[in-house]
């Protein structure tokens, strides 16, 4: 395969611009204030892994017409000129006392309107109290009706492409994990080791790792790698969120260290059933609890990971979720993951995850999905 | 070197909490609430990759008196339960309609008082921006006097052992880069491959990685690498943010592919002289725009970066700036980088960066601190 190219044409992000525009003169809003990194690319391109640092906040204003403004630290400026973004206006952050709510009131005061900010689940603002405070008194703030997490709820063939190549570089890593994990090997060392693979397989990083091992399952699948060795009997599992081109992967593979006992077999092959429970259920038209009540009814019980899959794109989760509650209807461009989790023993999970992107006549896989019977490594 | 062992003594979580409600009691606050991963992190232990998935809020209430109260997504819960938290409240989340905020209302209003949420620079409020109005509009919530910022700026040994050790492990992946970067490799595979040698030598994982390349320095320091080959002539930098147990390093080394011409290495020399007179200035008693002049004076110019370093800890860059306008006054236990820039040729410029601790009589180098002579790669 070869690799889709890096970024989007200057007309993808001049589209998602003016389908945000038709969708706030419908609400009513006279501009967008985002301040989230994924956010902010969406509409600008803006790449870099410099928001790991938390002192500077970003602001991008998407205005009724025209295109977005940026309001940014003067560090980020020669990176936000390289992309189409013409209107940029900058601070030396950190400044103590106005660190650019100064600058953006007054970019925003000139919309003369109401600013709709992202206000759902999952949507954080990334600023600080004081300055949302500050910028709430003077300024009629609302939330953006859902306008940016339904435009990034379905992807182009661009964003799919890089989706698939993140899934891609995923599976090529898995593939390689019988390199890295052997019984006696501390899981701290499989987590390294596995990270690395990642990286050589393609990625440009790992910004999510997760996993566990133990003797029929695991305690939960968010805690960090212990030291404690693999031993014989134990399932070991590892999942990642890899990027490629700011586009995650995010699904997990299962091994049995030694042959495994037809509990773990049994455990596998179910959660295997209850994926293509929901890859059958995944298609136009459907909702996101219709997905989730394919795989619950396959499983026939829960655990306490709340939900059975999600959304997927810039970020590791982002959108849907395969819960009881979530009415979201399923349309040609949903990315979603197939994550189906079983109690085995006492205090114990396993869990399997997968990637699928809807289609007109059901949904396709991005990640190359695993066979029902556990990969053995000994 | 001995590894510093993982984790805190439960004393350590315990005298932190006590320390914050000596304040609040001076401050008049019933209770803190924090939503951040650091803060979190701080009071309680609990560390996981999972805060990658925006989906979830997570609260950590401190009473007045008492020990924290943890009010969590139900999939944390088994994780939470092996820190010394022992009062855990959990949600299956995510819940549309009520994502834990009314647990999270119902346990702050018991405090009966004024909640301190982190407000200052730095600190965002990571949950929906709704569900921050929901709650502001019932409670008497306030900014949090600056009191969990204030606490964390000065580290215990423990912290600095952990700060150490991660600052050792990428001073070796430094001393490796010959191996992955020659005249011809492609930038984006030094990034990749320099990644796998910060795994490799023992970092957790890598949250950050800039840098660049160019004749006579590089065009800013948060660009994404690009899969231009590198030159002779090129300066090369490279800047690591990776973590062990936790806990960060941020620093960086520039590299010149082929003898440096004058320029060059005249700009690294006056570079490292700027690190040294930070370093000579880094003293108890001092304040950060004390170590700012310090260094301002001996590169005589300035670039866009904003400042010449930072606090350093739990995140890439937490606390103090170095800039004229931040009079923080260091204190034996501060950790900051030194981190000098320079504009070289017309829009390009050079950096170093190098990190410190202030002890009782000056300060302690914690990064393997850089020669004055560029390393040369040919």
């Amino acid at each position: 395969m070869t690799a889709p190219s890096r970024g989007f044409p200057r007309a993808e992000f001049a589209a998602r611009t003016r389908a945000a525009q038709g969708r706030m003169a419908d609400a009513g809003l006279a501009g967008l204030l985002l301040t989230q990194e994924a956010d902010l690319r969406y509409f600008t391109g803006f790449l870099t892994r410099f928001w790991e640092s938390p002192t500077r906040p970003w602001f991008l204003v998407i205005p009724a017409s025209g295109d977005p403004i940026a309001v940014i630290p003067s560090i980020g400026a020669a990176l936000m000129a390289q992309t189409w973004v013409a209107d940029i206006r900058t601070w030396p952050a950190p400044a103590p006392g106005d660190d650019g709510v100064g600058l953006l009131t007054e970019t925003l005061s000139a919309l003369d309107g109401p600013i709709g900010i992202p206000s759902a689940l999952e949507s954080h603002m990334r600023m600080p109290r004081a300055s949302y405070e500050r910028l709430r008194a003077v300024l009629p703030v609302t939330d953006d009706h859902g306008i940016v997490a339904a435009l990034r709820a379905v992807k182009s063939e661009a964003e799919i492409a890089k989706l698939n190549q993140a899934c891609a570089i995923a599976g090529r890593a898995f593939d390689r994990v019988p390199e890295i994990a052997a019984i006696g090997t501390p899981l701290s060392e499989v987590f390294r080791r596995f990270q690395m693979l990642c990286l050589e397989e393609g990625a440009d990083w790992v910004p999510y790792l997760a996993g566990g091992a133990g003797a029929g399952g695991y305690g939960d699948v968010i805690s960090p790698a212990t030291d404690v060795p693999l031993q014989r009997g134990d399932v070991l599992m590892l999942d990642t969120g890899l990027v490629w081109d700011g586009y995650f992967s995010d699904f997990d593979r299962n091994f049995s260290l030694g042959r495994p006992d037809p509990d773990t077999a049994d455990a596998h092959a179910r959660l295997i059933a209850a994926t293509e429970a929901g890859r059958h259920a995944a298609r136009p038209g459907a909702r996101a609890c219709d997905v989730y009540a394919a795989m619950r009814d396959m499983l026939g019980v829960e655990t306490d990971a709340g939900r059975l899959g999600h959304g997927l794109g810039m970020q590791l989760t982002e959108g849907l979720s395969l819960i009881a509650a979530d009415e979201t209807v399923l349309v040609p461009g949903t990315v979603l993951t197939l994550e189906p989790g079983l109690p085995t023993r006492a205090g114990r999970i396993m869990v399997h995850e997968e990637v699928v992107v809807i289609r007109e006549d059901g949904c396709e896989p991005l990640s190359p999905f695993a066979a029902a019977e556990i990969q053995v490594i000994d």
